[in-house]
């Protein structure tokens, strides 16, 4: 591939601005500059992608660019912020432009769901590994927080568990699925649907939420760290999609529902007298929700079978480093 | 090392963040939340450094955290904003404490300098890798942008060029340098020292800046293309340090000082008639200025020598890709 950095950028990722009137200025200065409506706080986070490491080497690049922003826009669903603008840092072993433009087409799907727009960034030769910087907005003062658990709390999660855990092994060749089944699995994995709508609409309903990157014990554990307390989950009630249900005998599918990560579902808490009001926003949104245990004041999380006895997972959690 | 992710963060990371009330929310929840003060527009950038490619491999873990905060600083000087919080996504081969205590020590001392906030970010295992990701305040209206230069403009740059790619050569063995001048072009290279309140002061003065990572021509060159002009360089003019003037003949320091990339000193535009303030507004700060030559209206960026031939410099500006 000929073309320099600044050619491609132009090329495959210029196009990914959004005409946006808050962008004083994107690609192509120093730095961008953004306008800030009054009223509001401003949301950034950050995530990396490495090969091997967070996908498996033969992630098809379509995926994985839709994959690099999903992952970020997670981030916003939980903190109940609308997402904005984004910074992309790409590093490939070779220019590959066939590869580059499909990434590029991956990425900007999902950025023109949400109308995001991409303002910077850099590209450099390395091993694979991709960047997100991702800033969204919020009314001042209403994130939702991992500290403002209450005692009592209901806790709920959205969508299903596990499957993308199911997916890697898939992949690895620890697992066998039927054909019928495995293309459900991939997709969770690779194209994890991201219902930001979720995160603004609790604003004001929810006490406390996170995304479920790591696993849901380790990131339930998170809320209940920040918050001191502890929980009860109960194991049955966890939501298992239909093909891990007949796939996936029940005590692998709740171990991989509690400790495979990738699920990019929210996990969230809330008083008790919130419950009809959240099963029936949940319903007006037509995403599935689940009730699925509550907060103690114990410090610890346990999990019980529907007979009362602790069910101990043997999966770990997604562990960085 | 047995620390998890999240041991070392709070350990090594979680100090860096400064008391600043305008973090409602900093390391430790899904995103960080930040209060925007009215009046002012937000500055955003990455960078990224990778092993080999932007750094050579013996990089002592210190001066790699400095340098990492120093080129996103830097960009922040060449749009004349105020740095005030980071972002850091760190990956590194295998989970070494002694490295990291002493990246973040280098880190540190820099965001220190400058009351800048470390807020978020991430650490994986993979190839040695750090992205840092800058944001910054400027009053709205007022960033120092590439593309306004005018025609006529004088062209200035700070400091001295050429150094960091001294070092560069030093390093690769391609160049014997006196013991004595080592430690200065060395310095230049991994301590690179950024000048924050230079692109502030410019704010009302200049017509535009970029910071040279890239190399002299190739930078100046994007606020050509972005401007839509040409520029006659006196070649003679260039600022060069002492230890380049003893231990480099004069083309190959040209060659440096107009090719090598990694110097991140400004180079800007300003109106002839703004030259006056411009040299007291340097000589107030105590810092290097020199005027290099000219814009044009040509298209073309020429160096010429002192008796009016012109100088084509062999050396190849930094490639990205």
């Amino acid at each position: 591939m000929s073309l320099s950095e600044f050619a491609i950028i132009r090329k495959y990722f210029a196009t990914l601005t959004t005409d946006d009137s808050t962008v004083q200025c994107g690609i192509g200065d120093d730095a961008a500059i953004l306008s800030i409506p009054d009223g509001m706080d401003v949301v950034v986070s950050m995530d990396t992608l490495l090969q091997d490491h967070h996908f498996p080497p033969d992630t098809a690049p379509a995926d994985l660019g839709y994959k690099a922003l999903a992952v970020n826009l997670s981030d916003m669903m939980a903190m109940a912020a609308e997402p904005k603008w984004v910074l992309l840092s790409l590093s490939l072993p070779e220019p590959d432009e066939d590869w580059i433009e499909k990434f590029a087409a991956g990425f900007g799907e999902l950025a023109r769901q949400y109308a995001i727009s991409l303002i910077g960034g850099d590209l450099s030769r390395g091993p694979l590994s991709v960047t997100v910087q991702i800033q969204g907005l919020l009314p001042i003062g209403t994130a939702l927080r991992r500290s403002r658990a209450q005692r009592d709390d209901l806790i709920y999660v959205t969508g299903t568990l596990g499957d993308a855990g199911v997916a890697l092994d898939i992949i690895r060749e620890k697992r066998c699925i039927a054909e019928l089944h495995k293309k459900h699995f991939l997709q969770c994995l690779n194209r994890p649907e991201i219902n930001i709508a979720v995160g603004i609409r609790l604003r004001t309903i929810a006490n406390s939420a996170i995304d479920i990157s790591d696993g849901l014990l380790a990131d339930l554990g998170h809320i209940l760290e920040a918050s001191q307390l502890g929980a009860e989950i109960e194991i049955e009630k966890l939501p298992l999609s239909d093909p891990m249900q007949v796939s996936v005998d029940k005590t692998a599918a709740w171990n991989y529902a509690l400790t495979a990560g990738d699920d990019y579902q929210l996990c969230f808490t809330a008083s008790e007298n919130r419950h009809d009001q959240i099963m029936s926003l949940f319903n007006e949104m037509n995403i599935p929700v689940c009730c699925i245990g509550k907060t103690t004041g114990t410090g610890m999380l346990i999990s019980r079978m529907a007979d009362g006895t602790e069910f101990k997972p043997t999966g770990k959690s997604y562990a960085h480093f």
